[in-house]
């Protein structure tokens, strides 16, 4: 029995439109004034067709075959490149991007929700794409204006594809260990600004492929005067074809640069999307941006690749939510133990507590999770165009704080989801057949890449929490304990209340947290090198932090839902939605059970604050075979 | 960077005879009385030898070599046949076996040691023998003379291989829904007792393979007038190859039965191991143990399964700690939060302290859990041996109590300290060159197959606390409070207590359990099915309950590793033995961090006392589509 995954549109507009209510603030901006609930409607209704009829019968079939490498080039699976063709030629590359620069101006926040669906559906596919955003920022910001005539039209478009060269063997978390090298290219034109680019990269995602007909890399190498460090990083754009006509190109046939694919690695899932070792060999390339600041417009392409990848662990826990649901209502085994004495015909196996646990816990992550990447998606959208600077302003802090927590917690809890949903087949979980083992395999790589999560939980709690002393955090709470007090007060007369034991749960948390803001001095000395503190304190609690922080962000979200969901329905219809009835079964269900995990994670921090961690215990003892 | 698996034989004496102080309790064993610690050094020594030299270099290759299946026939990895043959003249699948029975009569703790190292060498190879041990002591328990005869010393020694055809496609956890049917051969003499079976099974581990001359299968069906659901199973012996001159043998040429193989699964792991769709046409059979009893012989084989699968969980753990330390010692990437000021060099990752604490999370779970495992192992040892019936029967009693729990505890564990020592290699963790993914992968099975793990929660829960009003759990809280009256009364002047509070948090934890015992009077009412109460009460805790109790027996181990560790050293060089020093280092870990973890299952199942489950919400919502 295998399930195709279909996109939760009812979710997604729920949360859209009535818990972010995004239509509402989409009219104060001028060129989004004629977006409405419609347009919600007929975006996602396209996206979600396009992605149950075109991608998702190609992700099990995709993981089976894998990618074939012979004699430098790249097969991808079958029927990938045709639907590739299919996804530019829909424009699904330029959703949000900027009419200015050629796309179609709509919000990041249905781009979001985009994101979720292609993950969902096949992932593994969604990698060739998945760097065209932040390829396209980056040229659009720091690219000069030969290189935005020559190349950003078509990568903007999809019509060629980019890649991202960071890592080398040796320098993977630490950029500052990267050795490929870039000289000025004496033999081109003096004014082409050209470069050669000499090393290796490794684990290059599309750094080959047969998708389309050119792949335009860009690649973070040292000038011969750089400084060492991360600070000497220069950022060149490598294509594989120069373009005709186009910067240093040649007027005749186009020309092949020295850009060489010399394997595919072999992984545990996203067996469809080539993982390349890549060689420069003298490759002409151009300077992207300033030199030695390439890392600079580099990170603009990672900021916006890091809520893509938080869309993915939505994904994942979606689909495996959707698998696991519908096997435990057709799969029979057992009797139910709430059955009639003498009933003995087995039961679906979601009559069983143990599974219904499971389902609920999934339901409670994902439906969450949802509603705040959506949330931090729109204010992406407020920080880039609220006509209030103010507003922007506030966002943009906003987006900062909790675009590192969305990517660590919300893709840990992608893979975690896909592994309880696979217990609820039993030993059928194990079989390819029934899919949900690949979304186990595919869902581990989203907390690796882009930053590991131990990566994103240092940059939440040493640069955005400790960085500004605590600021945009005391922001967040604010907003979060306004939510509470909206709950408790019922002031707004179109809305009953939820149990105000909700809204006082969240506010328990939001306390907690204020009062560990005064830990944040604590942490700052611990951070001062020049002191005798303990140095490791903030990075022994950065992990359980930034989990409190995530289950505060679900505890929010399904307090607001609660209330949305528990509002005076407009006619006896509604009242009868079960929609809504189930939502308010989850809210119930997440402050019954789930509150614990935010106190769980709180008593590990604690226990980081007060403990300091063995050095030589951790790598000695168990692995001694004498 | 691959880490080759070496068996953690400082440990493993460590818990033998010290942590357990075996031998002594082996003098009480006539047969046993020789035994010493040179016995132990001895054996797991030979055996580390065989699993390092000979099965864990076949793992990563025949992971991606896999198995083969071509017309009925399948082919497993090169060098697989070659490694089994030398385990069988090794004489290693009767280690552990009664010498009256063809064995060598050694101490199942020993066994419980070698089945952890082959579970961490190579699960797939596993595999094939893991049911030898089973299907000899259901075979000696309930076989007719003629079975044992012609059987039961080449299924014992390893020449045959064994399977267990329990599962078909409709039955699963649900065994009464089997459909397989059994009738009496009326072609075969009539003192034979032959049978014709006639069915489909899946799942079958090693149903058909290259290994062994014939495969001897072990069947559930139904006769003619079997009741319906569990109670109307039979087990019947079918071999692929009629034994010559065996029971219904012929003289002549040896018969080909009526046993096929349709199939192999493609599966998340253990990819090496065949997991075959049986068909038997009319196949000949015989009767194990009485007609309908048959899942009381099965059990026999099931129980003796369910520690060594615990065990695969410890020697996943212990493989994945050995992976991640080593490559957090030879990595290096930025310099350490702990360097002092001016360093610029990078140092190895274990510096940094999110590592260090994933990798004392893995190092306190496994070696806690190796503890006890060995310790239920040698309970079983007790209550096979132990001269005084008192002592036997005890142990008897606390084997069943802890059976469940340890398998489900230590391979939830196996496949977490894989999944979270994989994040220790970063995006390295995701290619299969570095073997940590293949770890991942293989050790998730564990917590499915011999009953799911909340199989065994329900059976630790429902079966073996509620089932006998709480005595067990009592006897075991006993035990353990026992243990931390010795470490703070300090009453053995050999010893130097650990710290007190070590003893406290154990305490308090059985203290916390022995008043969840009041509950059990709760739980059994809810269990009574002609009362209105709230049925699935006791199920919906299970697993958190289950959980609780793992926790308070690491929490047990640890205490007690603590005390041993710090006695006063025999001589100087002891005082300055790392491994100690690495013991007290980790006990000090487990107290200041992992306690919390109790605390949480506790808050979850009271939870669970509480709040009941949403019926619907579970199944609707989320997949809504429109």
């Amino acid at each position: 029995m295998t399930v195709s995954y279909q996109a939760p549109l009812r979710d997604m507009r729920f949360v859209i439109e009535e818990w972010l209510d995004a239509p509402r603030d989409w009219q104060r901006v001028d060129a989004w004034a004629t977006l409405d609930a419609g347009t919600v409607e007929h975006v996602l209704g396209e996206a979600a067709r396009f992605v149950s009829e075109q991608l998702a019968p190609l992700d099990g079939p995709g993981d089976l075959e894998g990618c074939r490498f012979v004699d430098g080039q790249v097969s991808t699976p079958r029927g990938f490149r045709e639907t590739y063709r299919a996804f530019v030629e829909g424009g699904w590359p330029t959703l949000a991007l900027a009419e200015d620069a050629g796309g179609q101006g709509l919000p990041q926040l249905l781009d979001a929700a985009l994101q979720e669906m292609l993950a969902a559906a096949n992932h593994a596919w969604l990698m060739s794409p998945g760097l065209t955003h932040g390829a396209t920022a980056c040229l659009y910001a720091h690219g000069s204006d030969a290189l935005k005539r020559d190349y950003l039209p078509k990568i903007a478009s999809g019509e060629w594809l980019t890649t991202m060269c960071l890592t080398e063997p040796q320098a993977g978390s630490d950029l500052g260990l990267i050795r490929t090298r870039a000289e000025v290219d004496t033999e081109a034109d003096a004014d082409s600004g050209g470069y050669r680019i000499t090393g290796s990269k490794i684990f290059i995602t599309g750094g080959e492929h047969d998708l389309t007909d050119n792949i335009v890399h860009l690649v973070l190498a040292r000038l011969p005067d750089a400084p060492a460090g991360t600070r000497g990083l220069s950022l060149f754009l490598v294509p594989k074809w120069i373009a005709r006509g186009g910067v240093c190109g040649h007027e005749g046939d186009r020309e092949r640069n020295g850009v060489h694919c010399d394997g595919i690695e072999k992984k545990m899932g996203l067996k469809a999307s080539p993982t390349c070792a890549m060689r420069f060999e003298h490759a002409r390339g151009w300077l992207i941006g300033e030199p030695h600041r390439g890392l600079a417009s580099m990170f603009v392409m990672m900021n916006a690749a890091r809520l893509q990848v938080a869309m993915q662990g939505v994904g994942h826990a979606q689909f495996a939510w959707q698998r696991a649901s519908a096997y435990a209502t057709e799969r029979l085994q057992m009797r139910a133990v709430s059955a009639p004495p003498g009933t003995h015909a087995p039961a679906p196996i979601a009559a069983h507590p143990a599974m219904r646990r499971i389902l609920m816990d999934i339901r409670t992550t994902v439906e969450g999770a949802r509603a705040i990447g959506y949330w931090i998606a729109h204010g992406l959208d407020i920080a880039a165009h609220d006509p209030d600077p103010d507003a922007r302003a506030r966002a943009e802090q906003m987006a900062a704080l909790l675009t590192p927590v969305a990517k660590a917690f919300f893709t840990a809890h992608g893979f975690a989801c896909a592994s309880n949903a696979l217990q609820v087949f039993g030993g059928y979980g194990y079989i390819h057949e029934y899919g949900i083992e690949q979304t186990v395999r595919d869902s581990r790589v989203s907390m690796l890449y882009e930053g590991t999560n131990e990566i994103q939980a240092i940059d939440l709690l040493v640069r955005k929490v400790i960085g500004d002393g605590g600021e945009r955090l005391r922001m967040l709470l604010d907003t979060l304990v306004a939510e509470a007090d909206r709950c408790t007060a019922g002031h707004d007369s179109t809305e009953r209340g939820p149990s105000a034991a909700y809204a006082d749960a969240l506010v328990a948390k939001a306390h907690v947290l204020r009062s560990m803001c005064m830990h944040v001095d604590v942490l700052s000395t611990a951070l001062a090198r020049d002191s005798v503190a303990d140095a490791e304190l903030p990075y022994r609690v950065a992990d359980d932090y930034l989990a409190m922080l995530g289950w505060l962000l679900l505890t929010f979200a399904w307090l607001r839902t609660a209330r949305v969901a528990h509002r005076e329905p407009a006619h006896e219809a509604c009242a009868r939605d079960a929609f809504y009835a189930g939502k308010r079964a989850a809210a119930a269900y997440f402050f019954d059970y789930r509150v614990a995990e935010f106190e769980h994670r709180r008593r590990l921090v604690e226990a980081g604050l007060r403990a300091d961690l063995p050095c030589d215990a951790a790598l000695s003892g168990a692995s001694d075979v004498m």
